[in-house]
């Protein structure tokens, strides 16, 4: 069995991972870190997993991880994430860190967007960015992984196989993006009290959100020159589901080849569905599970290529994206305890 | 007091009319019809009215409505509706109606995007369309009004003033709309379930919304040529409200250009309320109320302008405009019986 | 114009209350007291009064408030409201308060379920329970008027005329009431985190929710011996609404008596609607007004009387109750600037 | 593997049945019978299901089902369901039933509650009503399983134990139930309009519901003598989940008598999660599971125990609780292929 440690579990993903891991046939997970919760049993604060998760938090000191702990994942806010990663990864562990401290190849551009220092760009330069269905073998080897952001996910998985095939005029990427509140985390604050979200919609954070360079830099590698996006999201309220409507120049292009492309790059991705013409992705339809759906239309009447992409923000989006690194680098097949189907309604 | 009838009354834009009219100083309602609820009491079926409207539905024909009716709301579905409201035009009566079988100023768009026949193409040459704070002059002679679509309303109202002073490059407008689900009316069908629509959201109809040609109408008559969009709208689980989110070059324009722009036309507009920097729309701030709210943001790193639109689908998307024009038909302050503030949260 | 001012203005019953009085054609507000908003626009907090309410929010002393001042409201939180009502009373202002601090006629009664001391037993008993359509008389004549709780309302107004006809064998009460999110207020707390209470329903506090005395109080007093009830409030995901639903044994009662009994009581509240055979109350139907919508079924299997209610919790059961007996205290139509008709859906 | 087949699987439980049955190791799914869908891939009704359930529905006779058959489900609507589930037990094959046509062992009160013929007393008689928790050995040996209705689950399981042991005068049962709109079904009518239930409860079908002859078989067998409740349904605004608030008198009751004798009977059953003192259950925390959450209160003001279970309506509710049957019946760990823990939130 390979043994997991979580730190930071009684977040959102932190607890979502808690429930993957124990329902994964290869994992015993060894403990659950929570400087908030520490002595509280883990059921008393996530009342779904009663029965099936009864340990108790603790708080975790980075010298007190056992020596044959396999994999370590971070469940922190970033700023605090890096400042126990780090050691941890001195100690020789491995580590998928959730938070946006190591997905950022440039410590400045890190340190501009999250208005704070990076510790350690030598280590930074050494992180792999964990999205597995394009970095399945450095993530295989890696030592400390990247787990991507929420929107990022659900924007990178449709345009990089456009973008890698050049097949795009890359000078104009409008992302309109919908997020359930969830994003917000579980901490409360203003923006997701119930009656100041619900029956509502907003968008917010317009051009500034700290997602943006995440998903320019990894677009501008797959297309190998700089691309610029213009990112709106926007807050719904569902409990869960991100859904990216993304428009970019059609010129050129057909049906068929978008296709192809996709057909290229996902025929054997398990958690990518590319959805036939007439359809078009929903959350629903991916909520509870890693899949990421897309979806999308041509308009010849403005010349534009429409996608339009679905995850679940907390899964795909975070921690069951973070059980399929871990799956890709322990190698196991990278189904292993996430073969599940969405409830619906 | 002005006497009015209402044709379709038992949908939810005639309820909403039926209920703002019971509110309305000078106003009489003399008849509700009603095909399928003929011989009902209106608040059985809408049970918020119960005490306030105590009428029984009819089934009206053209030829019983009274002589004297001052004004005739048609709720009616289109095709339906120029059916009724033609011969009622051939009376000599005023008429608002909420469909769009009078919104599109050539018969051949109307046939193309409806796939029905227009049955009058001189009648439709003199309607009016009822956008009150750009055409009031029209409204207030007309004999016929076709009150807005509810996307076209949150879309042009933000875009207008825009477009007439030639401050945007009009080719590319790209516009993102999230709808609530009383749009999709009150008859069940499979697009407004509970359990399909809630914890969900879905783009729909992509490039061929039926309210994409009057968008493009009145956009290219306040640009002067002809403006095509590209138009998505999305389905999500509130019960109202239209946020629509627009994006254009902002090549050349500031700020200050937005706000003296949108101050030129709106200065006097009561219900138009523009956001001061650093404030963006959000549907609940305008539910149940004939406000629509605008803000924007110049994102400087894509050269785009982003405007965001708030309305209450079922009032300024509908009911509570074609009051508004009403009002203006009738020589009455333009917010008589429409000056209330919205409930929060 | 009568001169209302407002102590914590800022939470949602505050601020339902300002935007009532905005629209209120007797009154003029002249103050809006927050001490955590202090110097801020009250529409940078609540968007929907933008043009409405333009006024910014100061942190008022009791000795600051201007003579001429006609009325206070104190939606303040229980104990700290008395430690300013109390030296308003002092210094002759009529006042109505939100609080708990003088619902309950015996401090001691307040000091066991409130768990903290009540600073003024004399004004206490001087205070006047704020249910207009039972104590319009001497609510006229008060100058501290005690606004009812929320669920208290819901559950009062249907049992007041039955316990007052002796109709009842009243040994036995059981109350089960559901109440929207609104309910817990605008200070963030895990108990109103949109994901923890959407998609989801729970009871709470079984047996010692805090209005349990309140209701008990007055149904006592009606009754004319003491009433024990059990009372299970319950949370469900929607912005506004109680739903109460009371069952009490229905021994030797018919449909008619309950019809007659209601009728004698209610048949001049403005506010109550009765309704008929074959229809229950729901909360949609009431939001947005000062309705108490009452329904009852006779079921003949378990001799019981099963009888529903809806109201606002935000509106009658907090602000829209408290202009009403504003409405009274100043000789007002107790209908005056509450006479609306509430939105569908 | 054992060979199943699906009647009517295209409604909300059928496509639930079909999804777990999808995941159960030891189950090959060899038809999905549906006249509506006749021809339709169930991934185009159920996007859930895309790259896991690519079947054609089938519209199947009676006669066309295969020998080899194991086990049959039936998802069909009451009345319709005994005509093809008659037929399908007279050619021998073993069959659940999800509808009321076999529960109420009476034919008589099945015939004055749905207002239809029952056509075949003798089978009636040999069915065996599918509450595992309580008639495991039956139904191992059963040919046909009488699935119970969702409100039923949710009540029996926390009631029979206590009228079992004579804990209980049962003389009055209050129950107070609040469900999911996923209860009304996928056929759309007015009362699962999104429109019609968001933002709203209601009570409904008081007292004259159609699950309480159900109800009341099972809990008068358990008590040895005739039980009558008065049971009082109310539908929330939430996509799954039952929560039963049950009122009954804790006379000579003590908290510890309460908890041991849930453990008495539910010590080994591994659904069933009885919850400590202070902990009170949620229908979030068994969304998606075969969960039934149980948690109480002892009220010694007004001297009644209040019992409050939650579950899945779909799942524990129907179609997860069928396959629990299905494994008891071929001898399968009744845990195979239900053993997940939900999602949160």
């Amino acid at each position: 069995m390979i043994k997991a440690g979580i730190m930071g579990a009684t977040g959102y993903t932190g607890a979502e991972l808690v429930r993957l891991l124990e329902l994964h046939p290869e994992i015993e997970t060894i403990f659950l870190d929570s400087r908030s919760y520490e002595g509280v049993r883990f059921d008393a604060i996530y009342p779904n997993l009663r029965s099936k998760v009864e340990d108790i938090c603790r708080s975790i000191n980075v010298d007190d991880v056992p020596e044959d702990t396999d994999i370590i994942f971070s469940a922190l806010p970033h700023r605090v994430s890096q400042s126990k990663v780090l050691p941890l990864i001195k100690r020789g562990f491995r580590v998928i860190d959730f938070s946006a401290d190591f997905r950022l190849r440039e410590a400045t551009i890190y340190e501009h967007w999250y208005e704070t220092k990076h510790l350690d760009d030598r280590t930074l330069k050494k992180a792999v960015y964990g999205l597995p269905e394009w970095y399945a073998d450095s993530i295989a080897n890696a030592a400390l992984v990247a787990n991507p952001g929420c929107f990022p996910t659900s924007i990178l998985l449709p345009l990089l196989p456009l973008l890698k095939e050049k097949r795009l005029h890359n000078k104009e990427i409008i992302i309109d993006s919908k997020t359930g509140v969830s994003g917000a985390g579980r901490s409360s604050s203003e923006v997701n009290i119930f009656s100041q979200v619900n029956e509502n919609i907003k968008a917010y954070n317009i051009g500034k959100h700290r997602h943006t360079p995440e998903i320019e830099q990894e677009l501008s590698l797959a297309a190998g020159s700089s691309v610029n996006i213009l990112f709106t999201p926007h807050l719904i309220p569902i409990d869960r589901g991100i859904l990216s409507t993304i428009v970019i120049s059609a010129e050129g292009i057909t049906r068929k080849d978008v296709e192809t492309c996709y057909e290229a790059y996902y025929e054997k991705a398990p958690f990518i569905r590319i959805l036939k013409e007439g359809y078009l992705p929903e959350t629903k339809a991916v909520k509870g599970s890693n899949f990421c759906d897309i979806g999308f239309v041509i308009d010849s009447r403005s010349g534009k290529l429409v996608v339009v992409s679905a995850i679940d923000n907390l899964l795909k989006g975070s921690s069951s994206q973070a059980v399929q690194n871990m799956n890709v680098m322990f190698g196991l097949d990278e189904r292993t305890g996430l073969d599940t189907a969405p409830i619906w309604p």
